[in-house]
């Protein structure tokens, strides 16, 4: 299943830590898509950014705090300080995803983990030092490769077909074509993979 | 507790057929405040309708129709013909929240119905004789009523308060001073609502 988030969204870095044992639980594994929100979906929409919204803004800092405590987690950053610049990350994650897939997972909850968890700012690729990497990962080529165009163009590659699919909010789950959005959504792909299974294990004869 | 929405919102029509039993749980009852988004609020928050923003509009079908799917309801009108006009609804419900309050909860629930599984149009008071009233509540005085200059003073002084407490969107229940959002946030009450007992069982010794 494919999940897409931003960097910037402390809902895709709830969603982050649990996708992959609900993907696991219907043999699915999880792509992981970074894209950013701010780039063009914001301008499609003729939005503000979230938290920039007005009453909306206020109800998400206590939404976000609310959600974060009922899942015991603790959140390092300042709500209502600048969003965080989700280019760097964006750009690491496509770039090992597309040389070192297997480290691409194990790097997700580094990044987000940085950001959400110990409060750092990842503004610029040599920032990616102070992460806890994946063990196999080269610290030197991950730095340079963010820097890299390759990293820049697969990631605006990638914002394209995300809002070509019409992808408009972080987290979104895409199953079989099938799109939820939202945190609170990953209940209802858990049913809806569930009520799948009928239909693979049924029977040619049925 | 209080549940604030709009008849336009299909969400709204989800949360207040399960928000009583949520209520109650608890000990607690609900206090019907039905609002109008589109008056103040959009330009407040300087945004579209919902059904009507690029991209997450069509996302929003897609999941009303799913959501009442999972809820095994049948919903009775094309989700994307024009908005629910929700002014003479929600000028009944107030005006018989101040003068027939026991009435308040099964009007509410009978023009859900009427507007969502039935698909009327309610525009006009006149069309409030299509509805299947709560015993008791007379008709022609319903009718009446909610042309008054008392029900349309109701509903403005409800929007204006609904604002002032920062309320945005549809469903937003609201409990002890504390906002949630979201049809899918009524599991956050209950949990909200339980994590308070222990507090009010507690013994003045300790």
């Amino acid at each position: 299943m494919d999940f897409y988030f931003d960097f910037l969204s402390p809902y895709g870095y709830f969603a982050s830590l649990s996708v992959e044992s609900v993907a696991k639980r219907h043999g699915r594994t999880v792509t992981w898509r970074p894209m950013l929100l701010g780039v063009s979906v914001l301008k499609v929409m003729g939005l503000k950014p979230l938290l920039l919204t007005p009453l909306k803004g206020d109800y998400i800092l206590r939404d976000v705090a609310r959600t974060a405590s009922r899942l015991g987690l603790s959140i390092g950053r300042e709500l209502s300080s600048p969003p965080v610049s989700s280019l760097v990350p964006a750009r690491a994650v496509h770039w090992v995803a597309m040389n070192h897939v297997e480290h691409t997972g194990p790097l997700v909850h580094a990044l987000y983990a940085a950001i959400w968890r110990d409060g750092l700012d990842l503004q610029t690729p040599e920032q990616l030092r102070h992460l806890q990497l994946p063990p196999g990962l080269d610290v030197d080529e991950l730095v340079l490769a963010t820097a890299s165009k390759e990293a820049a163009e697969l990631l605006r590659a990638e914002v394209d077909a995300s809002l070509s699919i019409g992808i408009f909010g972080s987290p979104t789950f895409v199953v079989d074509g099938e799109p939820f959005w939202g945190f609170d959504r990953l209940d209802h792909v858990d049913e809806w993979l569930k009520s799948l299974q009928p239909a693979t294990n049924r029977s040619p004869a049925l």
